[in-house]
């Protein structure tokens, strides 16, 4: 098992140094999801068709978020991220909105906070928006789904990693 | 079931209009919280104790986060919080830290957001500070506990209202 | 006529002193437009039919830049808006889209460069978005038509005042 | 004629993917002006003199606004700007003051809308700081002038391309 | 002596609750010097001439400093300042730029953060704007000097309380 | 002796031209210290024992301040900064905390700003989370004591170069 990386050997808290690294193309992607009620999921889907687009404005929050990662999480480092995609799936079984951001980059190091902060910013969005309507909505499950590029490899969320 | 309030009637996006509301004190709360290995848990926990201290760092990023609320959920209005404190308590049955934050504001429109933005923030920053130990924490539970308030009332999270 | 107030009798740049002034509801409307082929501008609004939204993309840049303005505008105060609306206008004889934004505060200064800012930051967003198809578009027009509220009263622009 | 790149085949708003793009010298130019009472210009003009630097802030706002492109504007990539300049030219004839940024970047994409954002927040500024002496002034034909660099090569704005 | 009050009675950091203070205004002047070469300050002076403004970009800095401070000041509250100016005094006897900073609000909590960071921020800019001159510059004798309003009354930086 | 490199020959500011300059590792160290009353140091050094973690605290500030140099310092390029460390050492003798600030980057341009900022921004926290024990604080001798790389070589601060 590794060690904490974001301290030095006297307990305090540092950026990293990854002045040696080398640039590659680092990809993370992350999931999360909110439930709902059924109106108010419901509400969601017709305003796709023209009510008021919850999902574009949360798309455009999630881009956005993810775009400030280093600004929210106190120990990242400033990435040029290259590529960020949000999306969502609407679920009437489980009365939920599923989000899904992809974030690449060409850096020294990964980009998973990014995908995290992108999913989280997004779904705190949809909640803003449908607060009104519902204000028992829960956010859940954000976690990392995959992520390639960089020394520690390729890392595959799977049923025994994740489903503690 | 009231309806969303963040379109107009063409469907269309707006910071809706709360020039006429009264200045009151609105506070909520929020929670949260991240599983993870038992490893990963301990280590936390031992940074308690000198070694790195996860639970600081993460305190901090909520508070900051909070404060950043207006700039990263595209519809809410900036507000001027007068209060926000976060608690974590680690918890080694459900191998987790549960995080919580209270807002408090005297303004025109509610704090939910804020709150819930706290506990999304220290939950991303416990990420960060984990994942060279851990990739496969989870982000749960994230939801509005309680309310007080503004037109709309007091609302607090029932088993009901909310273990949907 | 009167006199630049943002320099002091010095001629140094301040931020002036509006303690003394009262807080009230201040109202501010501004407008312009971009110019662009008419094959972009067919493509906006096919857009709106399901191809990808531009519009709704730079009505929440609009509403996000609105909120910027006190970073943008190194003397302006910051204001909690209580109201920021975007509307837009595509023209086909004018192969133009006209932008809209009215933003209110209850506050001590007025919201006039909230306003344009709402406005140039979402003229500029639909540049970008557009950019690949024209780059010759043309950002024009934008101007304060109304504003209410505080100490010198309520202005109207019209033809006299602004067809300079 | 292109497509909007801005959105995927459903529809959907992306930050597009330059992964691999190739890092060159990028430059964009960007003008526009913004017109005003004569008794304003002439104010702004013996400021430039002693009694009050409209354009010396105006200069600081157009080049930190250049910055902040990647924050205002949705679906910019964050690029590290190696060069800002504005230059700004009063007209007496036209009672206008021309604003003129140039901006350069080694990276991935071009800074068009980095020159754009300079241009904007410059004028914006000199509104802001002249509006005690005239609220009618008006900002008028922001445009990209030149880009030179990246995949789409060289833009030079032309009568014909742009003057529609 | 009074007690740390950014901090729970658990030691855990805090922002601590203003709700319920009165909003008072309340006034904080802050300076600092910074000291550099002869030839330095020769060239800043002459700047002040039309080779170069170094203080006018200092000057806008400072402000733009000061609005800034509860995102750099994690336990900050955000205010909304209702008055911001920056002072320089050139001192060809200690080789030294003095710089004031004068800050007010009508709020809940003190400005006295709000002047440091004023001045730290133009002193920052000042070294930045010489440095390829002079990379031995010295910041000093940042401090407080005055404080009026709010519940802890008027404090006045004297010989005793200041000149440890 | 050299010139003032952010001014053009007409003296107006200008964000310097990197883009032909080399991308190197470029590293940086600033210190400063704050000085305060004996009591006041005590709570700080208590507060390392579980009372309140000040310096924690202003560790993260200092960390995030430092990140954020480009948009406090008008003319300052964006860096990706691959690395920011700061340490404290109390002072018993002095009734001073010491700050230092590491900082490191691959890039055009040097980070000495960043290593300054992030001093600066440790201080003012330090300053806010004591100020309600003592008032009269003053934060000194904020420097650049060393830079290595890029084109104009390693320097480092002495006797002579320094106490002016």
């Amino acid at each position: 098992m590794g060690e904490f990386t974001h301290f030095n050997n006297l307990g305090e808290a540092v950026m990293v140094d990854v002045s040696d690294k080398k640039e590659t193309v680092r990809e993370a992607t992350a999931r999360g999801k909110i439930t709902m009620s059924p109106e108010c999921l419901q509400k969601i889907m017709e305003g796709q068709m023209g009510k008021g687009d919850v999902l574009g404005v949360a798309r455009i929050a999630g881009i956005m978020g993810a775009k400030k990662t280093s600004e929210l999480i106190p120990l990242c480092h400033v990435l040029n991220l290259t590529k960020v995609e949000m999306e969502f799936y609407p679920d009437l079984k489980e009365n939920a909105v599923f989000a899904l951001c992809r974030v690449r980059t060409v850096g020294k190091t990964g980009v998973e906070m990014e995908a995290l902060t992108g999913v989280s910013t997004a779904l705190l969005t949809i909640y803003d928006m449908c607060k009104a309507v519902d204000k028992s909505m829960l956010i859940e499950n954000i976690c990392l789904i995959k992520k390639t590029g960089g020394k520690s490899g390729t890392f595959i969320r799977t049923e025994e990693s994740g489903e503690q």
